[in-house]
């Protein structure tokens, strides 16, 4: 079964923080990670309201990739949408969120800061981008808003797949180290600039992760790309020899 | 064309006031309406950030039945769900609420006080209930999470009906098609029986099917598969020179 985290990369109110954790209450979520928050205060503690067990229970880290200890698969919000001018994040909505609920393993939900959001590298670190739709004259929801609608879509579409699909086998986090492993190093031997290595490597990743590879379908990627690199590099080697 | 309202019911909190406008501007909504409102002050317009406007400009009326004077159809809201022994509130989720969207006039949307919600006759005097479904253990949301739910659930199905599909991710037959033969023709290059190479073509299809693959990453993943065909074909050839 998937499990859903919420994690507040270095939320800022107090106000927010307990918030979000009544939300999460609101709609059956549990699991909150925090990283690098104030210390928590009256404030939180008063806006849990009943949800106090929530706030309490938080898990603390220092920094995002922290986050991988609790979390197979990291999944990134924003206001970013198409209009964006950076090619690299190609975000979904959120009800394509609810794929996830076919998987296994633990989710991370990732929401930025009140008023940076999350940094590019964050967005990058991430296994896949989701995009809350809105007005574009002003699209920055209130973080505790914006859990609100991702956890409220999430449950809703819970309640509507009850009725059972086919369950996907679980991708742990090893594997899909060694899958994106494999891609790299297959993409390496295809090409020679960096730009292109780096753009084509992201756009694996993001197509990966935003398609919930099962563990069976790793299986296979991870043998395609491992054989594919393998023979290349042989390629090169050969060629080389040739040459000499 | 229909045109949605806002109403709160004697709101307490000025926060709650300033973040209701917030998410209203945020997913596209302008008309705000407050039945017997304390003075707005310094928080609620602090709170309400880039949408002091919606709250400046909000309706402010004595009591509910007041709201008719601007709407012709009352949606109340209410954390009350089916297991509720009172037999005449017989509510429907939100997403329901968007078949108004096909309808004329103007409909409020009626959200009570945080600490009681609507009364009875208050529920009564709207013309349908809709309900967020919750977990039961805390089913209440905060007021402006509320709204916030039901305004992304109008929002996200009028883009749906909208636009159909989303434009960045479009990715025509044509391309779909390339992308696939490209893909089938490194796995031949990297396999050589029958039945590894339809299982490897099978599993990235579904893959790729799954991550509503966009235009522009098909571009750069054809671009990658090309690429590695090529020079994996070019390593048949020479390796098969050097044999000769």
């Amino acid at each position: 079964m998937v499990r859903f985290k919420v994690v507040l990369v270095e939320p800022k109110y107090q106000g927010n923080i307990g918030s979000v954790a009544r939300v999460m209450k609101n709609f059956g979520f549990n699991d909150l990670i925090l990283v690098n928050p104030p210390r928590i205060e009256g404030e939180a503690r008063a806006m849990s309201m009943h949800a106090l067990d929530v706030l309490e229970n938080a898990t603390v880290v220092e920094n995002l990739r922290d986050v991988d200890r609790y979390c197979d698969f990291k999944v990134s919000t924003s206001a970013i949408t198409a209009g964006d001018s950076n090619a690299l994040r190609s975000p979904v909505f959120p009800e394509e969120l609810a794929k996830a609920l076919d998987s296994d393993g633990n989710i991370g939900i990732v929401f930025g800061r009140e008023d940076y959001g999350l940094y590019n590298e964050e967005v990058l670190e991430c296994d896949m981008q989701v995009t809350i739709p809105a007005n574009q004259e002003y699209p920055t929801l209130n973080l505790a808003q914006s859990v609100a609608v991702i956890l409220y879509e999430l449950s809703r579409s819970e309640h509507r797949k009850r009725a059972g699909k086919r369950k996907f086998r679980e991708l742990d986090g090893e594997r899909k180290r060694v899958l994106y492993e494999m891609v790299d190093g297959m993409v390496d031997e295809v090409f020679d600039d960096d730009w292109t290595r780096e753009l084509n490597k992201k756009s694996m990743k993001q197509v990966f992760g935003r398609a919930f590879v099962s563990g069976r379908e790793a299986q296979t990627l991870i043998g395609l790309f491992r054989n594919a690199g393998e023979k290349l590099s042989g390629k090169t080697s050969t060629r080389k020899k040739s040459e000499e």
